[in-house]
């Protein structure tokens, strides 16, 4: 029986060296979909991804040029779009993968809402910067008129922030796990989910404007669909501790215990390594499930225990 | 066993009075929701959707907005940012309809890719606006620039101009038999599907700029999905003859012959009620199979024969 593997594939892994064009965009989703047809073989494969530079596009372009008759889509919206965005890309990445082989691809992109706690603390303190930078009386002004919360971003000007609350359930799980069962991969989740909230007695959904960090959510899934393996696929082969300093150290085969340690000695990066380090922490923390930080190029290796970062019990 | 019902609902079907806001467009939804899922228990349900104004301000604001490190996305990638966009709207809509009930809907929109033909003739004389206006001397600059085709439109300016190409082939077609005959209501073919044309030999998809009609969208994904009904879902409850004038008649259960004979003396609009009755003609042609048209109001009724028109063959 084939492994169910996960894959978080990082927010800028489409977008090399910033190239944000729709051509750009394609042209990186080629090789990464090209690595993923290779892998099909072998896994059951679900696709999460992130979204940060594409949803930034798409809220700057709705706020600039937001007038009466074309309002300004809000951000849990412009996740959705970014979701159809970049879903098709891949998708088609996938599609001509297959088709390069004289293959039929079995793929499938599913707009992903995600359940979080409207009583999450991140709620009341929003630190994940969005959108356009505004000088500071423009966007105390624009908080005043919307009910945002601004803040000043590490000196180069003033933009919103929006909570980043942590993902409790995915609606659409039961979809997602029919179709990978069935052969079909999938790709879902897309930044980290479209926030929503359930309310208690009804059960009513509605989206809030955060951001769900897309390790925290493809973990996750990844617990949702019974799945072996989750990866985070990142722009380096492995963690490292030390990093960026002379006894920087990659890590290969790694307990949890380990992780945790290094953890503690503050080694992870906060919104870089850390959420990725502790995504794989919670995953592998169950026994039989292995946890993977590795980058495209390694993936194929890291499966085959030969590279990367494996995390295990 | 449960009949399959294909639902293309018309592209301003969210937006009641032009009301373009998220909030406005998420409260239509609210109400095409509940009537979907009404109909659940009774049948199997494929929905499809236009796109029209939603991206119409997607190009505007993309366009508007543009520049070097936050380019435009093309049309193609636009219309996936609208399925995603409009596809997480019915979603929730559809699931909080479940839920006021106390029942957990199974619903998920499919991000759809739909093949059309490089050698349509429609490439050779592109028909259908696009997008924002401008005035006659930008709209030829900017045609050198892009390579666009642009037109006067009935008086209100200049405007690109795409082609409208016939769907052939559906790509996600497998994906979407599989989980509506496993009770899931899917949403797919979103503004009539993300063109693309595929290679003679490799079978490569690749995006191209272009808009297919919604309704031939929907008829096609209808055919392709085995479906016995097929339901054009408009803003009015009848095809009408003489529409407009004092001889106005609605039609009610109408034969194919009978309905090509009213398109031969030019009874509907084209770009409006034209390609509605093609398609539900189209549909009907074969046995066993019925073409509906009418409004979200009377769709009910109608699936039970009791208002609506109806076609048969």
């Amino acid at each position: 029986m084939k492994k169910r593997v996960v894959l978080a594939l990082g927010g800028n892994a489409l977008q090399k060296n910033g190239e944000a064009t729709a051509e750009a965009q394609k042209k990186v989703a080629t090789e990464v979909g090209e690595v993923i047809a290779s892998l099909a073989g072998k896994y059951e494969i679900i696709v999460a991804h992130g979204n940060g530079p594409q949803v930034g596009n798409i809220l700057i372009h709705e706020e600039q040029a937001s007038t009466e008759k074309a309002p300004a889509m809000p951000l849990e919206t412009t996740v959705a779009m970014s979701q159809g965005q970049i879903g098709y890309w891949l998708t088609q990445a996938i599609n001509n993968a297959f088709a390069k082989n004289g293959k039929k691809a079995k793929v499938a992109t599913i707009i992903s809402q995600i359940v979080v706690d409207r009583d999450d603390p991140a709620f009341k303190n929003p630190t994940k910067p969005i959108g356009q930078f505004y000088n500071e009386k423009q966007a105390k002004a624009l908080a005043k008129v919307t009910g945002w919360t601004v803040k000043e971003d590490a000196g180069r000007g003033w933009r919103r922030v929006v909570a980043s609350p942590k993902p409790i359930d995915i609606v659409e799980k039961r979809t997602i796990l029919e179709l990978v069962k069935d052969g079909i991969i999938v790709i879902a989740a897309g930044g980290g989910g479209i926030p929503v909230t359930r309310t208690k007695v009804l059960k009513r959904l509605k989206g809030v404007d955060a951001v769900i960090d897309k390790d925290y959510a493809a973990e996750k899934l990844a617990e949702e669909t019974r799945a072996d393996i989750f990866v985070s696929v990142t722009a380096v082969p492995n963690v490292f501790i030390n990093y960026g300093t002379p006894e920087q150290t990659a890590l290969h085969k790694v307990t949890i215990k380990e992780l945790e340690n290094y953890r503690r000695h503050n080694q992870f990066k906060a919104g870089s390594m850390l959420p990725k380090v502790e995504a794989a922490i919670k995953f592998a923390s169950k026994k039989d499930r292995i946890g993977i930080i590795t980058d495209i190029e390694h993936l194929s290796e890291t499966l085959q225990g030969k590279a990367g970062t494996i995390v295990k019990k």
